[in-house]
């Protein structure tokens, strides 16, 4: 590949020259040096364009058989899979992320996972919910949107939750509709080979041409035309909260629903008992989550919260000295490491104490050193709209309560978040006081866990990847977990005294498909 | 009760003299005179406090049983129906709406009717959703949100859809959240009698004292504060869209859900061989549908497409016929008299031919004659923003369309609507042509309707009373049908790896409630 040609972008079923504004060149966070290959950055016209293929697309699809868009996810993932080394390589050298531990071991295997779960429900068709009223003829159920979806994928996981491959982008083509992809700037390379694969996968099974089209990167006004547009459905977005709520403002306007996963600090709380019970190897759990991937997990554990005695001096001890001695990672880019930086700045500035690290480098390409900061109950409730604005990455606070009713006004005083975590001691010592703390936590999080770190999301149909806002943009959806990750990316359709040879499959009487269904208020298939 | 005494407002269990910035009177819409009562507009003071009391009503509700909050809904449907003479007495001084055949005959039965199904899921927990994967030990389900629910009511349902009586009410109630209801300004009394009864229902099962409250009106900033104030949870509104809008704008900006119902127009297409087979009938029918109740219900067929010939010239001669035959009903108030002026006159300057009425006047109180104007396909695509423009009322607007082609386009121009409708015919002869209008109808709107008129809206688990932007503010919601209109006002809770003895009972291994739940990807109970 000549190094100075500008990559095409995927419009309308074939590789074509950006109508672009500019260029930009990934780099390599390892070697800080450019990866030599060049992005272009889309005009409106490259926008329009897609949109209003995608907007074709969307109508054509209404005449494929769901099973076809179940062979499309299960031939895509083959797909990936065949040619995995090619993926894992590109991945690193754009992420950093290490092969075999990160991106071959865990996130591809995750990834086809995840198309494959979502082929299997656009099968059993269990995201549609379908509902039926037989005595009054009436029908309903979950349907595609009009329109394109718009898929923006974050950086820190290239494969996963990448635009043209993760679960928003699975989800959303599951539920029948065509993505017009944004790749994360930090890994276009990846993502264009995903977009290839995806590509042949459509055209194998003669899918509508539009059916996945990619850009690389917008101007930030383009960007906001593109969610806001009227020919769009609707747009999944993981990402930073900035560019999040700039995107969320203009397609809210336009009545576009937006669904996003912004940021979270995942508060901790570690009972008295358990601390007592089990508190190295707490410890221990606590640093492996907290360091892992860099820290550049949404569900990374940035608070956490511990009552004070002795049992927490010494956990504090070992941590700091964990914490010390781990080796620094590699950070995904010059973007995070600055991020980190700011966000340690501001935690020093509120009066934080540094315990560990607070400097940049510490190991290779852009990092920073792993960095714990402790506070008091009191000074967090003092500055609590401070204290809890995540510095994504290697870093993490400790709270050092009073006492329970303290432990209660902090958790009180938080933003909603994906995950809050409780743990406790086996014995019963602490189950006096669990609820008193759940029943506040478990209402500003999504996702309530015991006795273990929140850096795994099982891909389960009963997750919640999701939270109250400004985790996320509305508390009921979740990006994580089939089928209902599904129906975010629908409509619901309802069908009123309308034929039965002119019903859905999915709600004609005699259920052809042999689906689950609510048929006067009984779930039968 | 004294002529010039301000009513109180119920704030924290308790009727209070409202900290209010001025009052209001309403007026009777038959006569056009003040009711003689005075209502008073609340200041921000007002709105805070019972801000404040409903989110601690929503910590205390945790502790209640659903059963209780059930028996509540059923409790209070029994002391509507015990005081329904005074319901309906008053709702006619303020509605006009007609005692027999509208207010007692068919609006109270359907209120206390989905009081108790809204009672009836929250005891069978069907809202809930509860989904469980034994093998990853992950458990979710919908429950109640962080803080008070904000109901705004619209004029046309004071009853049904009233702000502490109707859907939205029953709902956010049966969720386990507390309600803020603000009334609609053009019936402030009967929704102060709602709130008597639901107030002396509460405390009769010794439920929080805040889980009811009420304010009669607010100065428009002091809404926007309402809707986007951090400890409310999230808001309901059924109303216009221009005063929806600003709210929507205000909540989405704070990240607070809010579910909006707040213009459509219905259309109706009505094929060649439908119209050939049973012209008259569908002519009587549609008159009757956009006449009913003087044409002032969110589903009003306010659109109808027809394909030029000499069935449709008859169909044309008949409707205006009964239009100009029909009585002139009266109209909610002065403002709903002077939107459909205002709505006729952008009619008439976008050139439509009015075929009868389209003054004021022509029975009693506030009143504007039965309208009905007609224009070509080719008139509707040239300006089809403004000829879809909803005017409340008795107002309908045909088109006449040269082919199916320009049929296609007319719908693919449309705004979402709540309901979209197609008339066949049933010796099949429209069959062929059916499809292809179905299959772009039916993503506009939430419910496609065969073969009678939208007006009807049954309380059905199925029904979708929702539908694309600007019908509502997102197309996954319906306002009426339990359980899916309860789940809006939750949010979803994820307990993941939480001992069984701290899950709440909806998630437990042995079903304790013998409930439906999605259990390893089967339905059972």
């Amino acid at each position: 590949m000549a190094t100075h040609n500008v990559q095409p972008v995927l419009i309308n079923g074939a590789w074509r020259e950006s109508a672009s504004v500019s260029t930009f060149e990934p780099v390599n966070p390892l070697t800080k040096e450019p990866t030599s290959e060049i992005y272009p950055v889309s005009s409106i016209k490259d926008i329009e364009t897609a949109i209003e293929h995608a907007a074709e697309a969307s109508e054509d699809l209404l005449n494929v058989e769901p099973n076809t868009i179940a062979d499309f996810l299960e031939c895509y993932a083959d797909r990936i899979e065949a040619r995995r080394s090619e993926f894992v390589d590109m991945a690193h050298i754009e992420t950093a992320y290490p092969k075999e531990t990160r991106l071959d071991g865990i996130e591809l295997p995750r990834t086809t996972n995840q198309l494959r779960q979502a082929a299997n429900a656009t099968r059993n068709r269990s995201w549609t919910y379908p509902t039926i009223d037989t005595q009054a003829n009436v029908r309903s159920m979950y349907a595609a949107l009009e329109g394109g979806v718009v898929v923006f994928g974050p950086n820190n996981f290239p494969f996963a939750f990448g635009s043209i491959s993760g679960g928003d982008f699975a989800a959303a083509i599951a539920a029948g509709n065509p993505v017009i992809a944004k790749a994360n700037s930090s890994h276009p390379g990846t993502t264009r080979l995903f977009a290839e694969e995806a590509l042949e996968a459509a055209q194998g099974l003669d899918l509508p041409t539009s059916m996945v089209q990619l850009i690389y990167r917008t101007p930030h006004d383009i960007g906001e035309r593109l969610v806001s547009h009227p020919l769009v459905g609707a747009t999944g977005y993981t990402g930073s909260r900035s560019a999040g709520l700039v995107l969320k403002n203009a397609a809210d306007q336009a009545g576009k629903p937006i669904y996003l996963e912004l940021s979270s600090i995942n508060p901790v709380v570690i009972l008295p008992g358990a601390l007592q019970e089990r508190g190295p190897e707490i410890a221990e759990e606590f640093v492996s989550s907290c360091l892992l991937g860099t820290g550049q997990f949404c569900t990374n554990p940035g608070l956490v919260i511990l009552q004070k005695d002795a049992d927490t001096d010494l956990f504090i001890q070992s941590v700091s000295q964990q914490f010390g001695d781990a080796p620094v990672g590699t950070l995904l880019g010059e973007s995070v490491e600055k991020g980190i930086v700011a966000g340690v700045r501001a935690l020093q500035d509120a009066g934080a104490e540094l315990l560990v690290g607070g400097e940049s480098g510490g190991g290779t390409g852009f990092c920073h050193q792993n960095t714990l900061f402790q506070v008091t109950g009191a000074q967090f409730l003092a500055q609590a709209e401070t204290l809890q604005e995540e510095a994504f990455g290697n870093e993490s606070l400790l709270i050092l309560v009073d006492d329970l009713d303290q432990t209660q006004q902090i958790l009180r005083s938080l933003e909603g978040n994906l995950t809050g975590t409780i743990y406790s001691a086996n014995n019963g010592a602490d189950d006096a006081t669990y609820n008193q703390v759940a029943h506040i936590l478990r209402r500003k999080v999504g996702r309530l866990i015991n006795d273990k770190m929140p850096t795994g999301v099982a891909v389960s149909p009963a997750m919640n990847h999701g939270g109250p806002f400004p985790a996320t943009g509305h508390p009921g959806f979740t990006a994580v977990g089939i089928p209902a990750a599904i129906t975010r990316f629908s409509q619901l359709q309802c069908f009123d005294n309308v034929s039965p040879n002119r019903l859905p499959a999915e709600l004609q009487d005699e259920n052809p498909l042999g689906i689950w269904r609510c048929v006067d208020e009984k779930w039968t298939n």
